[in-house]
């Protein structure tokens, strides 16, 4: 029995998320699909956590146990042969058998995407969120350092929330301006990348932090009140949930040497 | 009686190019059924050339001569709010009556994408030519130097061509790797765009050309060969044509100032 780690990029637009669901179509399915059709075997993968349906993956790592002898460099070639083009598997590796993709993640960044120019994009608009008002960015930049450090997240998750604890920590959170596409004239602000880092994300957390940031630039909240939504720990008080298909799981990294 | 100018931007994956067709499933289609929505005027629109199917565009300009008065700044929305979503007007503007966006254009660029890494991208994928095959850039480089200046392009066109002269000028020409998105380990060579600047291209020119630049970074072609092929005046002696996926139209220059 070998344990293999793979990663995998996903256009999340027409899937319901990561995790298997009764109905099928969510990335699980489709990866244990691949892997039956492949090696016969009708196996259960892990991944390091769920994606909400529309949220969109860089690499997110995943990992099962196999008795195939295929060899490791034939695996990606051989399971994107039998997956849909907007599912694609990049890195295979054997890890030890201990190996846990979800339990082993120590740091996880998700990155979210705002287009602020004045028109959508055809060719990114399936992850962008275009939202073309004028946004203060040093105000945004200040309200995500109020979420830096270890805090109860519960105005920032999900009401449908089943975690017993919404402690989490947040090591870094910055934003990034891409101005390469505006049109010289003109009005845009450019597409803007904030990227948060954390020890975990409860449900709908990522969203929820920046829908209330988009508050903050919009000018609707004070950046400070961030700090103030935090502490109510009440989810009436954060703003609304930004929509999924601005997010991606960027990157997921473990303690374990080059995993 | 205005005459308006305007740019576009599509994703040309589900579209039969842009011009007219019986079939009706063109960019040029789609912005006449915009307008006559909006306006009520049943007109034609000039661009700046064709564009041939699944070919995509960044701020194509096209014009037409219009009896409406709906304020300039209002045009864009408007007609985006009567597109699909991978048709994207930008700009809007007036210019004098005499102004036609196809004799007036003076420099077309385009740019020509290979995806380079050895898996394809599944958030790029529709406007890249998925390539991993080991390609030697600089004979590449070396091979396009032959095309600049003033020559005889049949080698290099359609048989279909209709066109009484194949003489046109290649006024600039480079090449630009993107390794942002390779994986550090790895056999990945980069996203490799190809940009060229002429007066005019003929049918499937680009397409060709990349095509044969391709046999030339496969090792299939020297790179001297190019020379050899642009003076036999004969499309049998060059590549094959590359896929239309790759290829978008990048931008149009005219000598009036501002536009």
């Amino acid at each position: 029995m070998r344990n293999l780690l793979m990663k995998v990029n996903y256009d999340g637009t027409h899937y319901d998320g990561f995790q298997t669901q009764p109905q099928g179509n969510t990335i699980q399915d489709r990866l244990e699909q691949a892997i039956l059709h492949l090696t016969g075997e009708a196996l259960k993968i892990t991944a390091s956590g769920r994606t909400d349906a529309g949220v969109h993956a860089y690499g997110q790592p995943f990992n099962f146990m196999t008795s195939s002898q295929i060899p490791l460099e034939r695996w990606c070639l051989a399971l994107n042969a039998r997956l849909p083009q907007d599912i694609v598997v990049t890195e295979a590796r054997e890890v030890p058998l201990s190996f846990h993709s979800r339990r082993g993640a120590k740091r996880k960044t998700y990155r979210y995407t705002i287009n602020g120019n004045r028109f959508p994009d055809p060719f990114q608009r399936r992850w962008q969120h275009h939202h073309p008002v004028k946004l203060d960015i040093p105000a945004m930049q200040k309200g995500l350092t109020h979420l830096l450090g270890t805090h109860d997240f519960t105005s920032f998750a999900s009401r449908k929330s089943t975690k017993t604890s919404h402690v989490r920590t947040i090591f870094e959170a910055h934003m990034e301006i891409d101005r390469s596409m505006c049109r010289p004239d003109s009005v845009d602000q450019g597409v803007i990348h904030t990227y948060i880092t954390g020890s975990g994300f409860l449900q709908h957390m990522v969203r929820i932090i920046m829908g209330t940031l988009i508050h903050v630039g919009e000018g609707k909240y004070h950046a400070d009140k961030v700090a103030d939504i935090l502490a109510a720990c009440d989810r009436a008080a954060a703003g609304p949930t930004a929509v999924s298909k601005g997010l991606a799981l960027w990157s997921v990294e473990y303690d374990e040497d080059g995993i």
